[in-house]
């Protein structure tokens, strides 16, 4: 559904010489990092779904690979076996072209194929691609990149899923133990506003970032100008103490701050906070996949949906950046500060990106001269484009090979079970 | 939900010194059948929750613990320590005086506790139940019996509900070889029509069958006297194969067999054929719990809402008979046929009592003088007495020890999940 | 829906040889009746529907009309034209034999025809109706009758659906100006219990009624023997008075009063009091035809569910009488008191049958050797016949025709549009 | 919902020294011709309400009404008498802030106020604004020209909403006899290419066109910037003709042209042509409020939803015009042909302004610099600014004074009752 950005270590995988045995290193670093994030997650974990738009552990496991056998090994392996036919009616996501697929809405029901069969169609669609990936061509390349690129996204879902799950257990189900002493994070200077340069500024894939960015998936692209207006962006998120002070000051119960719909939606749903927060004589606390944690206010507000986002904004007398201010701002400020979460080690980043993805006021839409590529994988991102709202940077739990600043993340306005926050701009 | 009864075995509990070995005995036995239906499914399958009305077969295993150490255990052995508080809100079925419960229909996104869990709860209750029943009372004893036939009924319904969410599943599952060659039934001789004796008879549970029958339910009380009109009874239920030529001839889409809300749900549900058939090239086939199996026309046919099996009677000519009439059938006819189906070692018995539970015309109401018992265990039988219609007989997946012709059953109108079948009945 | 009977008027309808002159005298009656509780609504009101299971006034007035034009005029009056085709797509109501027809949950769409339309077709099938009445045979008379015993039914169904959709407007409308002053009723008397002679007594339709009773629906035949028991019944139904008890005591908070199926729908629909009523700082008042009303304690209560009736029972200690235990008694037991609301002039009678229907514990099954009718007319009432409960005696708002004791009414457990109240039985 | 400008007529209001006979004058025309749109529509008619999204002819007339009433009479004119105090709660639409109001769902329930209580309503309401109009200042000439804005919204809606509760008619009511002699429109030229001029141009209302327009909404604020880049556009909207080609080859089943919601929508609802879109024996032929017509070819394609328009031009291989596209070339191109169709007599006009709204690819979001206004009256665009479609242009039944190029529609897009076609554009 989004898309992530290969790491610096894969820079020159065209131009080298040696470009074959380093894709088939980052093949196998990807592959094994999705088998890291199921690991401490039982059979029963890997198999729940707990709502229509989220899928089970399982099925990211075996989609992830089926999408390998599908369009890699399929039409480019001479003699591949197919491990299971009946895969491909399991495990097809959304690609109408492939063919009739499972429900969505029940991959919850899926006990069986099981997670052993799943972890040997890994290994069987692992071996073929180790096979295949000796002798390929740059085309056939391009293909493995896209497709480990996809497994990186899903491993961000595979985490915003089974934590969604986990949050409707009534026994706070501890997913890992955290890594790091969680000292508090320092107490937060005032929001600093940063004016942007006025004017025409390119936006979008460059596509002579080469030498560090080997990809891009397509509603990157093309390049190309937009006309930037004066205004300065904050030089962080709003915090869980700033969005605290939201709640208490009634911001849930103020119509006249919410978008019709948004107001609509906190009362259909009785939304009295961000998700998985819960207030008792403590104070707020959190369902995390350490556990359910008191809140750090110095910490970006996170799990808010688009709705409450803009509530904030207009109780703020500001508003959000468009995701081509949130572009500029990225390649021309100066660094925040980084918000640990994620259950696996991920290299925590300073500066503008910070750890949670950041809605924009942009709804999702094509780029100038967009045109869906040709064929099945022209499904993959060009048909979303309507009712969903862009989100910019990344989360503690995205994988840093998509840490780019062109990347285009979306969802729809009511969505909360991702890892969403904000910050604020401001017209001059 | 409905009621068994206890076996022979058990005849002399109350009356014998040694009954305490005996009951110890009894309850051993039931626990490891529980055990034993379950063994074949893997931790997933177990999880599984396919529609609000069916449970995972971990809650089944999980809940009837849960039944012991709620209403024998904590009252009733000193120092007993209970296993896990947090059971009690995920584990209670129905008992709103227990306290507040996690909702049913969200029974299958409990992946924890997981299957090690539940089977670490049942040895630590087991444990304490041996030890209690060293020493325990005539009264306790009562609790323990009435616990074991509830436990008993979940292992029926613990067959019908992992039937269900396998027959959703696109690989239909095989959940236990079979270990008997099925051979094809004999042909079936036409339906010969047995006479009953006009007049008042006693209806219900008899209090000096003790002997045989230790146990009833609640639902099964007062024996009192009923009224029998001139009819005669079929002498075996209605086959696929008679099903099969209703189905031909247009049954499921003559409107004027149907009564009103049957009519609208066959056209809701397009229903075509009973629960779990599927026609194809091959003719008729039907998911079983040994997988996928052509039809025997000469098996009783199961599967079927109280609907279709009012508008079979209608088309015939005839009717279904009231929960009396069967009875009294019962006590007085002679045997027919049995069928096979049941993925477990069970007691298969000629006679009147069939291999279907069938439908009868009665709706579930009380008895003449029926009080529900005192106290939370007056929640069982009585809170259910609207908008259901009573089955009677025993099905390929019910305890032997159920098997007895006071036992009512009871099941919504719509319902095809449970081995449900039918016979005729026919005024003189 | 229901079935009445004509009245005393016509009891020599087919003995006596001016019958037919008799016959179109009690027809214009009807049929004027109809056209009276329709005259205080505007056409706005006569469009109104306010849920699928009720239906405008319109509709009312002009499915009537059909049921003359399709089942006598069509195939009895050589050279009749049919007014308008298009109505009988529009104003059939369930009769799949006739063919489709507009969907039930639409009715409050037709805002075309007009009334000026539905009054034009009323008087056009009158016109025809008188022509054929001079010279029809029995049998066509017969049809005749069974349809005014239809219009006197949807003449309750009338008030009984304005009065729903009324309840709904911010404005309370005032359908009718109560022409009598509203004294209040006299304090009442504890509720006395009359034994009933147990054994088996007769029950149904008596064909040699005939002096008084020329006319019953199928569902009231076959007369047949039923056992009744040692019971005694209230000698009036219960109050609004006692029933306010109910709901102070906490009877709408008390699990364990309800059945599984009605504790559910209480906290679904938010149940706090029976329909209509509404708290405020005068205490209870109730809409009714005549505006906002406040409620008269000494009154039986109206407007409750099976669910409702069911819950109070249990709390008294008590039951409902079964359909036969009510039959026998009214048939054999001395009068009550009547409850006044009918917007239109009704014949109040003193006696067992109170003015309010009342719930008994019978689901509403078919009578022992019931048929339905050959033909489109077998539609009636047979279809009906599963989940549901009868109701017996006859309501402020019923026609005095209707008015005898075999008469059975139903409804689903949860219905409380209806003039529904109940009285206690119990067992001795 | 949307919005609409004054006409010339009004030009010199706040000018003139006579500017408040002819803000009489003004204010009397617009509620006439609410007036005469509503008058061939009977009570019943006036009442219908057919799906959430609309309102009844009879809630239109009053809600408008109360919009004076509540925005100008009641805090400008002293002495004003409410009409009925109950109005504030039937009529409010969606002002949180002037407090509850009737359930927008219900509002087909509402039989009274009749509409002879709605024409006193309005008679009220008018003499007393023709009292305030003749010593108003220019703050409250402001006010009554917003309300004739919305009124003149009010108008279309009135018309789009009837014609979707008589599309659900089984009659295919006629609501209006054609006043025109509808020859078949000019066999269409092929669509010409018209290219825009690249480069900065400014966007929005243009506050100097004061001679000619007075009012815009404060959507189409403020004025701004836009970078428009290489493109063409059509010079008229595609065509029934063209539509009708796009279904014969099987657009409506072919996944690949579709938004994945478009066509998740397509099969849930069933969509195979446009709304209103009937084929049959005789080809295809669309309720319109004349009655049933043929269509013809050579008008521009109607009710459609923007999930349709979409897949139409994907499968063209070009793509619907930005809003700021179709604004630029509407003020820069030359006229196309009109398309009558309206019920009332409006101005029909040459030139690129079509006669039916045109969508575009820009979701609709406020304008650089956008604050909603202060007070209630902010309630009125901005908080529906998310999850919608930008529409362009008029249709039939917009009022001419809404005729201005700056004007912004706006629906979500799976709406087709509105008067919605679409033309492409295609970049260079």
């Amino acid at each position: 559904m989004f898309d992530l950005k290969e790491n610096p270590a894969d820079e020159t995988v065209k131009a080298d010489a040696g470009w074959r045995s380093r894709l088939d290193a980052s093949y196998a670093r990807v592959r094994s990092d999705t088998e890291a994030l199921s690991a401490p997650l039982s059979a029963e974990d890997q198999t729940l779904q707990s709502m229509p738009n989220a899928s089970s552990t399982k099925w990211h496991r075996a989609h992830t690979t089926w999408l390998f056998e599908t369009f890699v090994l399929k039409p480019h392996l001479p003699g591949y076996e197919v491990f299971d036919d009946i895969f491909s009616y399991v495990f097809n996501s959304y690609y109408e072209a492939v063919g009739p697929r499972h429900p969505r809405s029940s991959r919850g029901l899926l006990s069986r194929p099981g997670i052993a069969a799943v972890t040997d169609y890994r290994a069987h669609v692992d071996h073929a691609m180790h096979t295949l990936m000796k002798s390929c061509d740059r085309k056939i390349a391009d293909l493995v990149i896209m497709g480990l690129h996809q497994e990186q996204q899903n491993q961000e879902l595979l985490l915003t899923d089974i934590k969604h799950a986990f949050s409707l257990s009534p026994i706070d189900p501890v997913c890992a133990q955290s890594d790091m002493s969680r000292a508090p994070a320092h107490p937060l200077a005032p929001i600093s506003w940063q004016p942007l340069e006025a004017g025409i500024h390119e936006i979008g894939w460059r596509e002579n970032e080469g030498e560090v960015f080997l990809f891009c998936f397509d509603n990157e692209l093309l390049r190309h100008e937009a006309l930037i207006r004066d205004i300065a962006i904050a030089d962080r998120p709003v915090s869980n103490g700033e969005f605290m002070k939201f709640i208490e000051d009634g911001g849930y119960r103020c119509h006249n701050l919410w978008l019709s719909e948004g107001w609509a939606t906190v009362n259909r749903e009785g939304w009295e906070a961000p998700a998985y927060w819960r207030r008792d004589d403590d104070g707020w606390s959190s369902y995390t996949l350490f556990g359910r944690q008191n809140i750090d206010p110095n910490e970006p507000v996170c799990h808010v949906s688009y709705f409450e986002v803009a509530a904030y904004a207009q109780r703020a007398g500001h508003r959000l950046p468009s995701e081509f201010e949130w572009e500029l701002a990225a390649a021309t400020l100066s660094p925040g500060t980084p918000l640990p979460e994620g259950p696996r080690p991920t290299r925590l980043r300073p500066g503008m990106r910070q750890e949670v993805w950041e809605w924009t006021m942009s709804p999702y839409s094509p780029y100038p001269g967009y045109r869906a590529p040709e064929g099945v994988i022209g499904e993959y991102n060009g048909k979303f484009m309507v009712n969903q709202m862009v989100l910019r940077g990344r989360s503690c739990a995205t994988p840093t090979a998509h840490d780019r600043i062109s990347y285009r993340n979306f969802f729809p306005t009511d969505a909360r079970w991702q890892f969403s926050g904000f910050r604020l701009a401001t017209d001059l």
